[in-house]
Formats: C-alpha cells, sequence, structure tokens
C-alpha cells in the first residue's frame, strides 16, 4: 500500500536549486560519524537522504577526523558521555561550515539530527557555509510514548485512518511501511510505544507468547533503532486465557509465579521490550476488583515479575462504574479515578507508572484537568491524552489539540507552590521522580496519508513536539509542521496555520457547550444526539430540562469540587468564579444566567453554535486559496473533508440549538431559524 | 440442534389413560387413504402419529374401503373434486365412531386432518366412538405467506430467535428441522414462504443460479408435502449483479431478454417455485426508480418473465425517502407508499400482487391503517404484517399481536359500501380477485424453542390461524395455542391468556404514546430513547417542545389525512374527533390538551406508563403462579423473559415520563416520582 512522507518531505530548498549547476560542481556536504550503534546509522541514513534532497548536494562519508576536517562543509556525530545531557539531550553548534551534533546517548544525537534538519528547513538555509547556529536541548519528558489502539484482525478501535499497519488476519507487520512510520515518530522525539489495543482479546493475548516472539522480536530492534522502546498491552486474565489457571487472582501464589516465568521467557525472547500497559477493571476488562484486590496488588504483582529486567508497568486509571442507573443521582462517574486511585497513592511499586487521561471523563473536547494530577504525590504519573479524534471529529473535522493540550500542561494543580503545573508533575519537576512523561492514543492507520484526513498529521507531529519540547507554543509547532509538509509559502503557512489554530476553538463551539460533553451518538462517538447518552449507563448525564442543564459537581452536590487543592476548589464550587467554559460541567445553570458577556447561558449556545459553523465554512474558503499551491490531490482529499466538516457543522448546529429552542420555546435573539 | 414441538405437542388426552389396559386391550384407530400424493401422506403421518400420542392406541392402516368400514373406530381421507371448497377447503363429518376429511384438493385433506386433531385436543375428546362433529372450512385468504428475513451467512436480520435454519455459511441447511417447520407452519394453514432475506446481497442473489438449485429443488419439494409454496426474494439488480448486464433497467430488452431465459431456466430447475418476492427502491436496494422507471414497469417486466411458469411477482410497498433532512418541514413518510402507488393503480399485471405493510410507517406499535387498503381498486394486494417483533420488545417483551391484527381486518376503509374492510379487501372479497392474502415477516430462529420467547409462538400460531380463518376471535386463538402447546389445565389457560391478551397493549402504554411512534433506540429499535430519531434521516419525528408534541397531518398540515375515504379523511383531520390511540399520530397536541378521560395528555402519558410498567410486573407474578404446571425448563427461560420485560418496562417508562417532565416541568398529578 502507498503511503505518503508526512512530513518527513525535505522539499528542496529555496534558493539552492538556483546556484546549481552541472553534476560535478554540486556542493558536497561530508558526513562523518565514528560510533557503530543502530541509532547513529539511522541518524546518519537520515541525513544523508535528507540533505540531498534539501540541497541536491552530493555527500560523502568521511572515514576520519582528518578527513572530516578538510571537507568544505560537513557534519560530525560526537559521543560524549561528560557533556550532561542524559541519554536523549543534544547540543548542536554551526560555524564556518562545519557542524557538531553531541550528545551523551545514541538517541541525542538522533534527535540533533532531526533538529538540524528541521532548523535548515525552516530558516531555508541556502548554505551551510554561512549557517551560524548553536541549540542545546533536553527532552521535557523522560517517556513520550503512543499508544495504538489496534487489533490483531486488522481492525483499530476508534481509528479514523483505515485499518492497521501492524497486524492483519492476527499476523504482524513488518514492512517498508513499518521503517517509515519509525523514522516519523522518531523526528518528533517519541521514544516509547505500544502497538496493540488496550482491551486484550483473543490473538492478542497470545502475544507474549511463541506465537509472536520472533516477529516482536525483529519490530522491537527495528523501533530501537531510532529509539524507540516497544510495550505490549496485555490481558490482565492471561493466567486464565493463556496460562489455564482457574484465577487471575495478583495475590494467589500460582498468578505470580506464572507471571515471573512468563516474564523471564518474554525477555529472554524479547530483550529490548519496554515493559506492559494493562487496562484492568475497566468497562468489562478483568482487573484486581474481580478478586477483591487494590489496583496496587495488581499492578505490583506485575512490577516485581518485570522488575529482573528493568520492565516497567504502565498501568491505566480509567477506572468507573460503566453500568450506572441513570436515574442514580448520587454517583458521579467524574470522581471514580480519583476515588480509586489516591487511597493508594505511595502504595505503587517504583517500576509502575500510572497512565491518568487529561480529564476526569473520557477526552471530551473540554474538561477539567483529572485531580489526580494535584493530589497522588508518591506515584509515578504519565499524562494521556488522545490525538485519534474519537470526541473531536474523528478525522473528518480538522481539529489541532496541541493548544488544548497546552492549556492542560500549563494548569496549575496547587499541588506545589513552585512546580504545581501538570507539565510540572508528569515530567517528574515536582516530586523528582524519573519514570513520567506524556502519552497519546494516536490517530494513524494505513492510509495512505497515514491519519485520515491530511491536517491531522500536525497532531501526530505536534504531540511528539510537544512532549519533547513544552515550551513551545501552538502556533509555532503549526508552523514547524506546515513548512515541512507543504513548504513555506506565505499563503500556504498563513491559511493553514489559521484553519489550525481556529479548529479546536470552533469545535467546541458548535459541539456540547461549556465542558458538558457527551452530546453525541452512542456507540459511534460521532454527530450530535443531546439525549444520546441521557439515559444510559454510562454516568454521563446533562439533565437539561425546561429551565437548566448541568450537574452540581460542587460540595452542594456530587462533592467532585473537593477533589481539587485550593483555590481551585472553591474556585470551581462557586457559579461566579468558575471559569466559564467549565461552567456547565461543575454546576446546574439555568438558561437565563447572564454570562460575562452579558449573554444568557442560551443565548451564548445559540451564538457560540451559529459562529462555530460559519468558522466551519470559513476553513473551506481558506483552503480553496491554497489551490494550486498543494499537490492536486491532497488539495482534493482535504477540499472533501472540509466540506463535509461544514455541513457537519451546520448539523451539529441545527441539532443543538433546535434541542435547547425545542425545550424552552425561547428564540433566538437574532431571529435566526430554529427547527 | 435440538428443538421443541413447539404447539405439535399431541399431549396424551385426559381421561383416556385410565381406561387403558394391556397393550392388546388398546384401542386401535383405524385411518383409510386411497390417495397417493405427498400431501395426503403427510396428513396420514400427521394423523397416525398424533392419534398415538394423543390416546395411547394403536394406529392401523386401512387398505381398502371395506376394511375401513369393518374397523371400530377410524378416520378416512376422502378426494371429492365436486365439493365445491376449491383446493384448500375441508369438510369433516364425525359419528359413531367414523370420521370422515373430505376435499376437492389434497392441501384440503391435510388441513381437515389438522384441524381434527385440534379439535380433539381443545375438547378433550376422550373417545372417538361417542364424538359427533361436522365442520366445513375454506380459508379465508387465498394467500397465508410468511417471510424469512435470513441471510445465507446465517444471521437473521430482525431475527431475536437465534440464527437461520435454511442457511448456514452461504449453504442451504435441510434436515430434520426443516420438515418439522413445515409440519408447524402447515398445521396452522400456512400456504406459501420465502425463506431469504428480501434485502438481497452477495451469494443470496446467486440462489437462482446453479450454484443452489439442487438444494432448492428439494426444499422446494418438503415444503410442497406439506401444501407450502417456496418463493424466492430476489435482487432487482441480478442482470448486473449476477449477468454482467451494466444495467437492470426494465425497459431495456436486453434485461427482459436476460429474466426471460433466467426464468425459463429456474423453472425448468425448479418446477415447483411459486415466483419471486421483490424490494425494490427501498432502503438502499435498486429498483425501476434508478432508471426512471415506475414500479409497474419494473414488477411487470418481472412478471412477463415468469408468467410462462404460473409464477407470481410479489411486490413490496415499502418505498419512500430515507434520506430525508429532519429540518424539511414539508416532506412526511407517511405519504409516500400512497404517492407512489394510488397513481399507477391497474397498471400492473395480473400476476402480480402488491404487498403492503398495514401501516403507513414501519410495523409500529400502533399506526393507522395504510390508505393504499382504501385506495387500490385494480390492483392485487396482500396485507403484511410483522410477528418477527422489531418494534414490539424482540422477543424479550411478550407481545401477543392477534388482537392488533384483528383491529387491522376488521378496518373499514369505506372503499365500498357492502365489503370495505381490510379483511374483504385482502381476502379477494372486495374486487374478486383471486391473488390476495396476508404476510407476514416471521419470527423464528434456531433457538431451541423456535422463537426465543416461549411465547411468542403465540404470534406465529395465530398469524396462521387467523389468516386461514379471519372470524376467530384473539382470545380464541390463544386459548387454542395454549391448550396445544401448555394442556388445558385451568389455571395454565386462564394466566397465559392473561397475559397474552394483557400484553399488547401494556406494551403500547409503556412505550411511545397514541401512535407516535419511533422513540427506539436506532438502529437496533430495542429500548427507549426519544430523541433517537429525531433528528435523523429516517423520516419519523415527534417534534415535541416544550407546549406540543405530534405532527400536522391533517389538510393544514402535510395532507396525510387526504389519502384516505371519507368518512375517515374527516375523522382523521379533526382533533376532538379522532380516535385517541392514534391523536398523535394525526395531529399536533399540546400538553395540556384534555382528552376524553378528562386527563390531559401529559398526564395521560404519565398515567399509561405507569400503568404499563405495573402491568409487566403482573406478568412475572402471572407467571409464577404456573411453576410447576409447566414443564420447568421452559417455566424458567419464560420467567427469566418475563423478568427482563419487568424491568426493561420500568425503563421504558421511567426514560418517556422524564423526557416529558424535563421537557414541560409539570409534574405527575399523583406526585410518582420523575426524574
Amino acid at each position: 500500500m502507498e503511503f505518503t512522507k508526512a512530513w518527513l518531505q525535505y522539499h528542496s530548498i529555496k534558493g539552492v536549486k538556483e546556484t546549481e549547476g552541472s553534476e560535478e560542481s554540486k556542493t558536497e556536504i561530508t558526513i562523518y560519524n565514528e560510533h557503530k550503534c543502530d541509532i547513529t546509522k539511522s541518524a546518519v541514513e537520515e541525513l544523508q537522504m535528507a540533505l540531498a534532497s534539501l540541497y541536491g548536494s552530493r555527500i560523502a562519508l568521511a572515514q576520519n577526523e582528518a578527513e572530516f576536517q578538510s571537507a568544505t562543509a560537513g557534519i560530525r556525530l560526537v559521543l560524549n558521555t561528560s557533556l550532561g545531557l542524559g541519554q536523549e539531550g543534544y547540543h548542536i553548534r554551526s560555524a564556518q561550515g562545519k557542524i557538531t551534533i553531541s550528545a551523551s546517548g545514541e538517541a541525542g544525537l538522533l534527535y540533533g539530527a532531526f533538529a538540524l534538519l528541521r532548523k535548515l528547513q525552516l530558516d531555508q538555509v541556502p548554505d551551510l557555509m554561512t549557517f551560524t547556529w548553536e541549540e542545546e536541548k533536553i527532552p521535557a519528558n523522560p517517556f513520550r510514548m503512543l499508544n495504538h489502539w489496534d487489533n490483531m484482525d486488522g481492525e483499530i478501535e476508534r481509528g479514523y485512518s483505515g485499518k492497521s499497519f501492524f497486524f492483519e488476519k492476527e499476523e504482524i507487520l513488518i514492512n517498508d511501511r513499518t521503517k517509515a512510520y519509525a523514522r516519523m515518530i522518531a523526528s518528533v522525539g517519541i521514544n516509547a510505544l505500544t502497538i496493540n489495543n488496550v482491551n486484550v482479546k483473543g490473538a492478542a493475548t497470545e502475544l507474549i507468547s511463541d506465537r509472536y516472539y520472533d516477529k516482536l522480536d525483529k519490530l522491537s530492534g527495528l523501533f530501537a533503532a531510532y529509539g524507540i522502546k516497544l510495550y505490549l498491552s496485555i490481558n490482565f486474565a492471561a493466567p486464565i486465557d493463556l496460562g489455564g489457571l482457574t484465577t487471575a487472582d495478583p495475590c494467589d501464589s500460582r498468578v505470580c509465579d506464572w507471571w515471573n516465568r512468563k516474564a523471564q521467557e518474554i525477555w529472554e525472547r524479547l530483550p529490548l521490550l519496554g515493559g506492559f500497559l494493562v487496562k484492568a477493571d475497566s468497562e468489562g476488562r478483568s482487573g484486581p476488583f474481580t478478586y477483591g484486590r487494590t489496583h496496587a496488588d495488581g499492578a505490583n504483582m506485575l512490577a516485581q515479575a518485570v522488575k529482573p529486567y528493568g520492565g516497567l508497568i504502565i498501568w491505566r486509571c480509567f477506572v468507573y462504574n460503566c453500568q450506572q442507573d441513570w436515574r442514580d443521582l448520587k454517583t458521579d462517574r467524574a470522581k471514580a479515578g480519583y476515588d480509586h486511585f489516591m487511597p493508594i497513592d505511595g502504595k505503587f511499586a517504583d517500576n509502575v507508572i500510572l497512565q491518568i487521561k487529561n480529564g476526569p471523563m473520557d477526552f471530551q473536547v473540554r474538561e477539567p484537568i483529572s485531580p489526580l494530577f494535584g493530589g497522588l504525590k508518591k506515584t509515578n504519573m504519565m499524562l494521556e491524552v488522545q490525538i485519534a479524534q474519537e470526541y473531536t471529529g474523528q478525522q473528518m473535522h480538522v481539529c489541532y489539540l496541541i493548544p488544548w493540550f497546552k492549556e492542560i500542561l500549563e494548569f496549575n494543580t496547587y499541588c506545589d507552590e513552585e512546580h504545581g503545573t501538570v507539565a510540572d508533575i508528569i515530567s517528574g519537576k515536582t516530586y523528582g521522580n524519573a519514570l513520567a512523561g506524556m502519552v497519546a492514543v494516536t490517530n494513524t492507520g494505513n492510509d495512505s496519508n497515514w491519519t485520515g484526513h491530511d491536517l491531522a498529521a500536525a497532531n501526530l507531529y505536534g504531540f511528539g513536539r510537544l512532549a519533547f519540547d513544552m515550551t513551545l507554543a501552538s502556533e509555532e509547532i503549526a508552523g514547524e509542521w506546515i513548512s515541512q509538509t507543504y513548504g513555506n509559502e506565505g499563503k500556504v503557512q498563513e491559511n493553514i496555520k489559521k484553519i489550525l489554530l481556529m479548529s479546536w476553538p470552533a469545535y467546541e463551539k458548535y459541539t456540547s457547550p461549556l465542558g458538558i460533553g457527551w452530546m453525541v451518538k452512542p456507540n459511534s462517538h460521532f454527530g450530535p444526539d443531546v439525549d444520546g447518552y441521557e439515559y444510559d449507563r454510562w454516568g454521563t448525564y446533562h439533565k437539561a430540562d425546561h429551565k437548566a442543564i448541568g450537574l452540581d459537581r460542587t460540595m452542594k452536590g456530587t462533592g467532585y469540587t473537593g477533589q481539587y487543592n485550593e483555590p481551585l476548589a472553591s474556585i470551581y464550587g462557586e457559579l461566579t468564579r468558575c471559569p466559564e467554559e467549565l461552567l456547565l460541567f461543575f454546576h446546574r445553570v439555568e438558561y437565563d444566567y447572564v454570562l460575562s458577556s452579558g449573554k444568557t447561558l442560551l443565548q451564548h449556545i445559540y451564538d457560540t453554535h451559529f459562529e462555530g459553523a460559519q468558522e466551519a465554512e470559513l476553513f473551506v474558503r481558506l483552503w480553496e486559496e491554497l489551490q494550486g499551491m498543494i499537490e492536486e490531490e491532497t488539495y482534493q482529499r482535504v477540499l472533501q473533508r472540509l466540506n463535509f466538516q461544514r455541513e457537519h457543522a451546520k448539523e451539529w448546529c441545527d441539532v443543538i440549538n433546535s434541542y435547547f429552542y425545542r425545550k424552552t420555546l425561547i428564540p433566538d435573539a437574532q431571529g435566526r431559524t430554529l427547527y
């Protein structure tokens, strides 16, 4: 199957071509690398290919320092363990045609190479001789991970970009695309991934068996050459489903023995494996609760088994009652994560990391930050976000999520006076832990353009870049991605950047208002259905009636606000101090309540929905201005999706507004049509 | 796979056993049949087996009239073409131990045999010697048909009783169950059936090809031995999908030629085939509209092809726009059938029968009668009902539909002064046509009890009996079915009859009110979702707002009432004259409108829903009283479903009531909890 180069296009740099003459007169760029490991080989290979493409140059490989020094222009990779940049940091210095990339670890050299290539493209450096630059970076987060939700039959759970490129008919695929993917994600600093769905069933349970070890070994090696560690999602009930035991009780010695032996076997066969990702006691998956044990019991049992091999256990905190009665007005799903995990803070083994979704619900377009981030103090944590656009348009809508991730990272949890932001916590700064980081449920599949919607690639690119350097601005990341994908043309930059930066706010405007979430069609999660989850078992209710909407989550209501540190608990708890974008998450509010804009809540809903739909129309016009500047096939593919989005945004707008109009019979102040 | 005998239990008759002595002293019953055809053989086989079981008798077969006359007790089958009872009528006369079943056709003898067996069981006749009886019956409807919606992969579209017993992995099944099924449906007078889904795709298109002829021939023979004609659902696009043509245009001579040759081939291989059933231009199926032709063009082209072989074309009228915009307030799906077919009344060939659903929408728990019945005057018609409980509880709820079918049949369309009821029209009485009758989308599958819910078998039994004799009362049919299935015990009769007769009204009460329909979960059609179809493309809207609910279908609204004959058009058109059970189908009504009961519309909704849910509770209690009187496995299986129904009825009640409460904020007059 064909696939694009995504942002690894390496378009030739403007200005270079004009000075080009005959083959002989081509500039020569010399690369010198004395290190033999796979990762530096990958770096050199990338530099060779990229520089040839960017500059139309001949590329020479120097055999020794002297050869390099005598070259006109060149790049040198230097491993220097005394630099103090960790395994993944790098230093780049460019002067008089010579560029030195130094690092204390092999991965640092690879990241330095990608950083250099990015810089050359962004600045459109026409000539290395005059390129003077110095940069030193250490990745902000120890873990920068992707989770694939790929099933062994080739389907992807919540996948919107075709089928899996890891699995087909219960077999593991390793081909050109695999390496292309490794290059892509390494180029933005991803250093860990899982390939199989967290809902581990059927053949996926057997990934940790002889059936798949050979292929997995090969795959882990391929990724390792790009500084990426392979992890596997495992089935907590594997001792039963795979081992033939009658229990998976983490406190049963037969179960511990089984896992101990299994871990030994796994690492004998897969020495490069990073560890396991576990979804337990969640949405029908087995877990420690099945046996009356805590999640610490479950995680630690596994942690102990994998510890001899340096293995890690990544444990998801997405645990709640998905069999709630909608008539039960006391249970609040938002409280579940904190209620389950706070009491066991400090009980987890040191090779366990909790993987916590950004919000307390499930990747809605707007949620408050999970109170676990400000709560847990003695437990390794990672932030989980979702670039698979399950609730944000499923890659049929453009929705650039990096601005949202920035808000999440910059959020002050008040857990610490100096280092209280989510970024501080999940990077290990607050509590000094080394096992920390960011993970995204990824958005790729075997569609030719990787992400279904071409513009959705900005989320994959952006997630990696942001996880590597949390100080980058959303706009900066967008600009980088556009340059490398579509080139530096002013109009292309301007219009695509406009679309990307407007897209998340627009999506929020034309879908569910002010943090209430969940007004989507059940199961598919695509398209509007205001009451779709209202009378169902998932704990996701808006309780809209003729007068008001929302759940009271203050201390007078479900008490959810009490899970936050002060002053957040108070701020969220007071209607007038609560950030308005989250108003309906925390409060039950009457439609005639007046917002800071001077508009009533209802008029705000009407207005934002009409606005959002109009913005989706604007995306089409902005894109149409680019015809001829974007390769035609890509242009048409994106245009088609933007046109769909325009229609679908109008559908969203009309359904939501009509729903509230029918409930209230209060007309729109501007007299627009409601149905 | 095991299966039950359903209502063909032939429990031994009370009082017989007591007089029984040794094997020798057993009564002997003699059967005399001089006819050799398969159908009378089936009748004799059934009598032999049944009488042995009912009376514990020895069964003898007389070789000639003299042997029969000299027997003590016996049954004689006599074919007499001068009786004037048609091919399917029968006469039975019993006196002094001798019973004569006479008929003008073989099928009549079979129906007579089943009628006799039924009578013996219902009356619990202990001794044939004292049994004096005379009955003459001609079936009311020429066609008494079942439609299976079975797919070739073994799944059943809208099937709630397991998988298909006709198809598995694209192969046709013929086994013990097939014959058991033929006996079952012949016993209630079914004389035609289709086995494959009306949505004909994939392998099902190839049923009319060499791939399946041999098996189909065998199957048609098996059914023919029970007086049942096999029909096939066909794909209107078969000339393309099967024939490799580029069109299926009914006015293209290549298409006509293809069908002509295909029909010749089919009847050469399947001489017993009855004809084709066609779903065209409906919900994504190809049809004449694709080529700008009328449905008469489409049906007549096929009719002409099958005519040389006595074949018939059964043409479904379920044609509407399933891509409607919910914002379009003018289009009314209810009008579609009449709009499409009235203009071509009289244009259909005489071997075409239109198959018309009872209502203008789609098998909702309450709909007005399709105006096509009162409209068409020069076209063969059949009434289509659905005993597969797609919208009436999916065989998880008990819902005995015969009372509803009785209402449909007795409905006066005012198309004729003397013979204006639906029963008159569809039996051929009104216009004197021979191609007429009733068809049900059936409710069977390979579950051991045939119908998933044991009590759902009453609908299969009842449909057949009613189609045979439209004068039978619902209660009478229920009594017959209970007797033959569970015996004649007073309490068993009483309680099951109570459950059955209460069940349709109860289901109507706790689901969508007053004819509005469609408040179900999309796709599955199971469980409440008031707005589930409200903002969708299916043309099924209730438009509930804070003040009112319903679509105005009068001449001031969509004009649907104009499709009825007077006085119906006027009656339906006036709010105060409209039958209240259909009020919300025809009118937009404010919640404070006062009904004939003196209650407001809203309070009526609240009350009926609470009532319906209570009645579902009562079903459990009524059933529990039968423990010990019903075979335990059956008892438990039914109990489980009734318990589910009780819970689910409460869910329905609470969701519907809460929906309206939230919309209006008007509390229940009795202060019951609304959420």
